[in-house]
């Protein structure tokens, strides 16, 4: 379907410079765009290859600097957020395939379960007992959902996807393939014997808000009682781990491999980089920013940015790591001094001997 | 199913202050009990909610200290391990439902296998030759077990496992949705052309110990030769990865995101933290503890506790990290020492030059 | 079937010490083996298990120490690269199965996939519309391949594998359970509401070259746009992730739960040891060695070693760590020189005060 380059200019707000009837059938990167597509620069590093872009037109930020769009030759169309312009011209020029709805033979559905007639469950799947599929919902191919769930409208389950009894998902929410929602949680007390541990049954369901997206091979644990609870709008990355009873906020972004621990209390709007963990029953506040391979031991107060193994402040942990660099130097001014301090306490005082035991211990 | 409360106190070897006869048909937490309900206290910090509890009666641990338990006005159920005497009770209240024997009409069952007439086969799921199944097993929807595996009596496999050609497993296993059992080890050596690897065939297996429980999406690697063995009643969390010929003790405790190296020799009782990691061809001794996020680079004897990149005992650890915070303060006290120690020596020695080498190396 | 010990021996290009018709019909670890199995000795530290094997051959590195090889009462067979020769052997004397082709009656082919008549397709296993198997490929019970999908010749997916639309993977590529190829890669811009978020539909794909393998519940996510590549040759260990748009190059190595992140690119022969992490957007050099549970944070040049968080050359790395257990000593020797300083200084001066703030801020 061909667009008019104004049409989609004025679709994100943007101001154009160039041909407002170019017409413009797909969005393509740099490099790889021809003149019927759009294609986009939001960071000055890749200006080199703008110039030698065949695109049609540009969607550019506007904070980019003068000199890195200086001589582009194509159309421009100018944003404050190219980035979020790109997402919502990706999502009008790329639309996702109607649902055909419809229970694919080979699907193995209870008859207790409500499925939605404009929903689809695809092969080989399977729906257990007093579960309900809302309008549009997708269950992907061997995809199990246990008994007693509930899909909210528009939720896609991709293939290969396990939901266990009782786990409640809202409306428009994606679970990639390999995810488990619902297995038990990590919960075990010291047995009488020896290396013996006695379970303790989780009771508790998970409960996953609109709008959720989750990764592939993500688990998020049922809850010993209650809910383990992932809020409306939170996105989650591949193989990332939740743990039993885990509250996390709305609107969170939790980057690949991180993993939050059971009982943690995550707020709104907070950001975990990959591989980071959080340890179990502490709060991390509305907006903190964990960086990427960190471990939060500790509870966070809101909007805090922080870094490393514990993790401490962003910037003392930067200053800790720049220091770490000059310890060697450190060491070898500490030797210097200690030198000349027994210098002039040798000159000073005729000859006291140099008290060793302060250098040997640090050697 | 209803209660007396003296029942359940004497179920647990515990203590009752209050009514015997209180009838209880749950367990909740402090928050969501009625009166009905047996609710938990076992950390001080829930004691504001303990005393906004509706719940009938509680389960406390004898070594709260009395002012926690002050002012309490529910019956107390007392007892030394809370946590233990509530995994007890919950086994107790929550029995898990008895399986329904039989092989789903959709389940394709090897005409070799040997399936005991108790044991339960799901929807989808695949049995090979000459797999066989003790009694009370049970196959989640699409389960697949290779050929010539064993589980041992009422073992659970829950949906989307998949058990790789003769892994034995032993009984009262329990494993969840995605762990993959005897996938191929990580062996391979350089090949004779650049950038080429020769595949070492792994044609070991895995053995899983009785009471062993396998969280989500899990992997456990075959063995290249002999065996990848997981003891007797070890627990292991979701996204936990166990390299080919790693030999895991018995009890042991591995939590979320850890790993353990090809070959590695993991002894009885060991606790890995979450996103711990463990390199391979080292001895972890009897009752290590490795803390979160940690890497265990080296052997480590019987009973240690340690901490870090690479892992040093917890206590050193502590101690550097203190330290780390003080670096800058360090860093200035020394360059006070340079300035005061170059002011002595030109006082006494009539004007010597500071020998800035020190510190310029230092910068 | 039963090998002479001489040509097993010309097989790998090694000398031969003993009987060059002794029958040799497996192989087995220095424990295990009989009379009739070839072992190996690669380590020295097995020394006393090869002295007590019943091996009726043994396979070892020439570059051992004469003290590691003394005594051995074996017949020994000497090449350069034991691990290499052991690879090659065990291919030759454990052949994988022949492909038994065939598509099982419960499994799922859309009419417009092409099947090769030599391919296999297991049970329930779901092939979708346009996709192509080139001869020799195995696609395992319940492996969910979408549509428009390509695999080359001899490609083999174990059970529950699912490979998204449009994925294209090489020849002789070897896929384990739980891999997920394809799904949607993280990407998201911020929406107009508070904690909203604005999904980029990720239209890119996977594309993965010849005799790559991929361990147990990895992931490779799609591309937003182009492609996410794993090159030829690369060997992925278990869990690992693979952001959207990274660039892997060829025989590269990444061990069990190591993490590259979105748009990252790596060069060729890199090795990332067990739970590193590379952040997006930089080149990391051919030849690169990321040690365990490091995090790369920027460019790495070709045939660096990096450790540590971030990684720095591993050499730097060591030496930091050396001097963190030195920190508790050094902090002893700043404050006795302090102590002498001051006791210079009112020696010198006549007793000015201690700058104690020097101290104090240490403290």
């Amino acid at each position: 379907m061909t667009h008019r380059l104004a049409d989609l200019a004025a679709m994100v707000g943007a101001d154009l410079e160039g041909d407002p009837d170019r017409p413009i059938d797909g969005i393509a990167t740099l490099m790889a765009a021809g003149p019927g597509d759009l294609s986009f620069l939001t960071n000055s590093r890749y200006r080199d290859q703008a110039l030698a872009s065949k695109a049609g037109a540009l969607l550019v930020s506007r904070d980019l600097s003068p000199e890195t769009l200086a001589d582009l030759r194509t159309d421009l169309v100018l944003c404050d957020d190219a980035y979020r312009a790109l997402a919502d011209l990706m999502t009008a020029l790329f639309p996702v395939p109607e649902v055909v709805p419809g229970v694919h033979e080979t699907a193995s559905v209870d008859a207790s379960a409500q499925v939605d007639p404009t929903a689809r469950v695809d092969a080989f799947a399977v729906v257990g007992a007093s579960s309900t599929l809302g309008p549009g919902v997708v269950v992907g191919a061997h995809t199990v959902v246990g008994r007693g769930c509930s899909l909210g409208a528009g939720t896609l389950l991709h293939p290969h996807v396990v939901v266990y009894d009782g786990t409640r998902i809202g409306e428009r929410v994606v679970v990639h393939s390999g995810v488990v929602l619902g297995a038990d949680g990590f919960g075990f007390a010291e047995g009488a014997e020896a290396a013996s541990q006695v379970k303790l049954p989780q009771v508790g369901v998970v409960v996953i808000g609109d709008d959720v997206e989750i990764g592939a091979n993500s688990a998020v644990d049922r809850a010993t009682f209650d809910t383990t609870t992932i809020g409306r709008g939170t996105k989650i990355d591949n193989l990332v781990q939740i743990g039993h009873n885990a509250q996390i906020g709305e609107g969170c972004i939790l980057c690949g491999q991180a993993g939050v621990s059971g009982s943690s209390r995550i707020g709104d709007r907070v950001l975990l980089a990959g591989q980071a963990g959080v340890a179990g029953h502490f709060r991390i506040g509305d907006g903190v920013q964990v960086a990427a391979k960190s471990a939060v031991f500790q509870e966070v107060e809101d909007g805090r940015q922080v870094a490393g193994i514990p993790a401490v402040p962003i910037a003392a942990w930067r200053r800790r790591n720049a220091l770490q660099s000059r310890l060697p130097a450190m060491r070898g001014a500490l030797r210097a001094l200690e030198r000349r301090v027994g210098e002039l306490e040798s000159a000073g005082r005729g000859g006291r001997d140099d008290p060793a035991a302060d250098r040997g211990d640090e050697t």
